[in-house]
């Protein structure tokens, strides 16, 4: 499994989202493997129209319908097309009790909440909140190019011992750094099931190819 | 001027927010009255497909393109067809310097700032910034139907002295409480050049009569 | 082990706030049993100069020595006389992120790490960190008087059982609406090991006698 | 008049704050000139029981007695000696409502406020909230050795007559980069009536030297 996160990267806003979203798409449809992507709020609407892979949400708030200008419900990504949805991911951090309600949301709207964390302590305070999917990115090697897989091995491995002991279902991602097949290769070595990737692709010259290479790591 | 904040309400949330715009629309149609309407991000590019009034974001982030994982950039919301936003709203407070940062945001952008404020000295404060429009809501009145415009003239009256002082040019709107045609006429007369409304509309049982008459009540 | 946070109640700042502490010192000899005090920052060194009982920050930053004006340092709080801190109070919640960070620095400096938590899945999140104690507070309960103990006996019980399969050391403390002895005594059935309170005592009219009452709860 | 902004620094915490501002006050009674110190929470009723010059406190927070735990209290400062504080420094901002509201605090508890702005517009939006002090600190000169006063002498001249519009009688101070006597006086040419500064004292080999060439530009 490969989710690519657009940030706020003009390269990935408005048509360059529906754009990008296309070309993982075709990487998708021709390797057989599952490629999400995380747009902006605005764009979600537009980019699940276009494409039949799953759209994430890159953050939702812990709030209930109402007076909450400004905030970002759940039931809003949800009707726009999103199945899921980002939560703590290491630039927009939340509180623990806000990690907590959101994931209770995320259950009773049917999202898949993918619980972003740094470091495997915190990894495994994630893990024991219950969450469909973790994803592992020390932020010190965000946009690097230095893939979490040979930096930090033992972030990864450690991370998935811990979290193991109190969750077994979760789905394990790990990001940060990853721009070559080798570096998902090696990811998935060490006990994860795909990875959560952004400027890697975004920034690509050519993200169609590049995801096509991780999606051809993942399937063999 | 009228600007409905559809705020996190699921009678303003997908479908839903465009039948409402739509509504928003025709009464500006038969008015000639400016209705703006501000729905949630993920609604913002299907609402400005679907019509031809203006449509505002409820907030944007003080961010630049780039690394900022669930924020919302001002370029997002503008290639989604808004043409302003809401800053500092009172269920989305912001820091003092992230206001003045949007507001200079909107302005490379091109899109109109509308900053609210709760009392005359925060007005003041807002008004210095040298936003496009300034909305004085008290915040408790908000959704209560006692109008600002009978429960406190003065807080109106007020602000509008002290912010012309140092602010000659922008649109004053007042908010809260505001439900019925009267209440944007008593409004009107405290000097203000429109109303920014919420629930009055949303939760109406008829909204598009609504406002209709709140128009009616501007056009006179 | 009974801790009283003195929140920012009149009734326990400055001068009151050493006549409390005062209070509590003495029915600590009197019984035998460790009562500590989190008075607020400002309160920390007078009164741990006047006392020779257990005192606590009710909070610190997630900040090393530096330019972090308005922050609080783990240090300061250290050498003016804390021997712990709490942390993620229901009102002065934190990211898990800092949680985590704080609990490292809380260890660096030789401080006793007291995490409070709301509900089960947040206590289990928390004793993931490895704090030295965690203190469960329902939040709808605070400040009640209907004791945890009564109202929410399996939000204890559940919770024990939950965190002592990941964390086997740290004493686990309750807390929200006890206002006697026998409140505290349910507490200590239920599995734990003493409580953290606040408006029961500060709010008392005869402190010391109160917390005579529950130290000898404890005792027992 | 002249305050040093302690921060948390190592050097400026516990007994060496105590010490730093034995020097602060020396520098004072031997130029006849006023110098404020600003440690942190912990040290204020330290610092203001060992010397006889204004202590202020570096925050406090938007709230009243009650139930806020790890949060600070108007009156906790007060009480512990503080006569005034600084509010919304560029290391501590502040959302708009809540500088607001803390200077009507400051109000109600005759304590100084002084509010930190970091760019024109800025001060005179904090201006219009009437602070009896308003003090300029560019944020990218802060700590850099580099003058306010001789790399942005525009950003001080132009503020001051903003602010004069609005606010004839804020005192106004500026900081960031002042590390010599003359920088001192070319921000008293521009028209300010003294500084903030913090690295240029506290890092200072000899504090007291350079603090009592400071007083000495301000006297002259």
């Amino acid at each position: 499994m490969i989710i690519v996160n657009f940030k706020t990267y003009l390269k990935a806003t408005g048509k360059k989202a529906v754009e990008l979203t296309k070309k993982a798409e075709k990487a998708s449809l021709e390797t057989n493997v599952s490629i999400g992507v995380a747009p902006q709020f605005t764009d979600i609407a537009t980019v699940a129209k276009a494409v039949n892979i799953p759209v994430f949400a890159q953050h939702i708030d812990s709030i209930q319908p109402g007076s909450h200008t400004g905030h970002v419900l759940a039931e809003s990504v949800k009707e726009a097309g999103a199945m899921g949805t980002l939560i703590n991911h290491s630039e927009r951090q939340l509180k623990l009790s806000d990690i907590d309600a959101i994931i209770k949301i995320t259950r009773q709207e049917n999202l898949v909440s993918v619980v972003c964390a740094n470091n495997p302590n915190i990894s495994v305070a994630a893990a024991s909140l219950k969450p469909d999917i973790i994803a592992i990115e020390p932020p010190e090697l965000i946009g690097t190019g230095i893939p979490v897989s040979k930096a930090k091995p033992e972030v990864i491995t450690d991370t998935i011992n811990l979290v193991r002991k109190i969750n077994e279902k979760a789905i394990i991602l790990c990001g940060a750094g990853i721009t070559r097949g080798e570096d998902v290769k090696a990811a998935l070595k060490l006990g994860t099931q795909g990875v959560l990737v952004a400027s890697g692709i975004v920034k690509a010259k050519d993200p169609h190819t590049v995801l096509r290479e991780f999606a051809e790591a993942i399937r063999v």
